[in-house]
């Protein structure tokens, strides 16, 4: 239970970061900022909570997750001048993001004992998701979609996190390496330009 | 409870006129502006719904509502070439919609035992989420990034509510207040040209 | 129980096959389609367990579901080259997972002894969110405006499902009549180039 709390709140700072970056870009106001975060944040959670069937919807009751916010959004907004190099950031905070709130999906998926490929599926969801709606409502493409390797990122995540459970029963173990996986693989395809198949070769 | 039916009633005559004017503008067919004024209507109440935990989803019991969006809808229909001045008419009702549907949603989360600053974050998205997936399944960026200030008005309207029913401890004066607030806000915002700051001066 | 078995998993192919489609128009790689395809066949099914307050979400739960996804998806990708009329095959497609997700999600408003407007409300907008998300997601105005008889042909076999149960108390009859009312009412808009009015005549 604390173990997912952190990583709620240190995705959530990642997501926030991301959702600021992006709006920022797209030059809105403070307040169309706070709002992109603000659903970027919450918007993995909140669909992971629907799907399981969690009511309220926990970020209705999680005072630190709102306060989490908060901070954030003020501290990126404090030094938004400094994001000059917007792309990196962004890739980085996006990708923690992922990492963390699909591996927190996980997670509950087994607390609500359902199989290994439906907790991989919700996860991967989760993980999506907050970036998925921010990109949505900034009107883009959403970002998974025009990066190859990043649904398969959280794929090739829930899979480690379950051969990792399977062998050493540690769930920390397992949430922190597949975490790291997640963060890992998306790494070498954006910069070792690993693609994947399509069609129309 | 009877005040929350009659502010609903208002907030969905408000939001279904919004959604045939916006996508009569989009010249959509009568059954396309059937399901946009639908969907705009009961939008934030259905997510208001879903965050809280109300299920079924309250329109789906709710015969007054959906009588209310069917007269509604075919009265503007019927009304529709007197729509000349459609930016004036769609911007009153976006506004009375967001007033209504934001304040509803504050009153269910007091019912709903919610905390202050959650009771505001959850008026705001719901007030807010009806036009912004009507502007979504219409393909513009939701209006709510174009008016500088929108959320803000629903946050204004929000503190208010929740300091005169300090005072006065009568939810009535408080919504009433309240969603006067949200309206003034925002024509003296649309009027007086009052903007937030952005990052890029 | 049974039937609303086979409707589902029949819906959900042609969803799954529409949602290859439409994601191989727009040239995404093999995981953007496979998450497209995933979106659009569980779309509406999550959208009517969301409304109706059915926990976890039914997909959750249906291996059956899943697999039929997973084989639909895998089928569909093998045989992407013979899509040369990609049209057609879209069309037809569409409007069966239409038929299908919209009946189903009508027996589900029956089983909840929902009243029959809103039945009908329900399945409407069941049947369509599969294919709104999808054309969300690919950044494209949802089919369901872009078709002038698509949300209406389910209406109309809607309200057949009621006349047909109304005298014959099977729902078996009801269900399979209304399923090919849907298809048929979409197929002679389409070839008949029927039209709904609309207001700029």
């Amino acid at each position: 239970m604390k173990l997912l709390f952190v990583i709620e709140i240190l995705g959530t700072v990642a997501f926030t970061f991301s959702g600021v970056v992006a709006a920022t870009r797209k030059k809105l106001d403070v307040f169309g900022i706070l709002i992109i975060a603000f659903v970027t944040a919450v918007g993995g959670g909140t669909l992971r909570d629907i799907l399981i069937g969690v009511f309220p919807v926990s970020w209705l009751n999680n005072t630190p997750l709102l306060i989490t916010i908060a901070v954030t959004y003020m501290g990126s907004l404090f030094y938004h001048q400094k994001f000059s190099q917007y792309k990196k950031i962004f890739f980085w905070m996006d990708t923690l993001g992922l990492a963390l709130f699909s591996i927190a999906a996980i997670n509950k998926g087994v607390d609500a004992s359902l199989n290994i490929p439906v907790c991989i599926a919700l996860g991967t969801i989760t993980g999506c998701f907050g970036g998925v709606i921010r990109d949505v409502l900034l009107n883009e493409v959403p970002y998974v979609f025009r990066e190859d390797i990043y649904a398969s990122a959280c794929i090739v995540g829930g899979i480690v996190y379950f051969l990792v459970l399977h062998f050493s029963n540690n769930e920390i173990y397992a949430s922190s390496i597949a975490a790291a996986v997640v963060v890992f693989v998306r790494f070498l395809a954006e910069f070792k330009n690993i693609r994947l198949p399509d069609l129309y070769k």
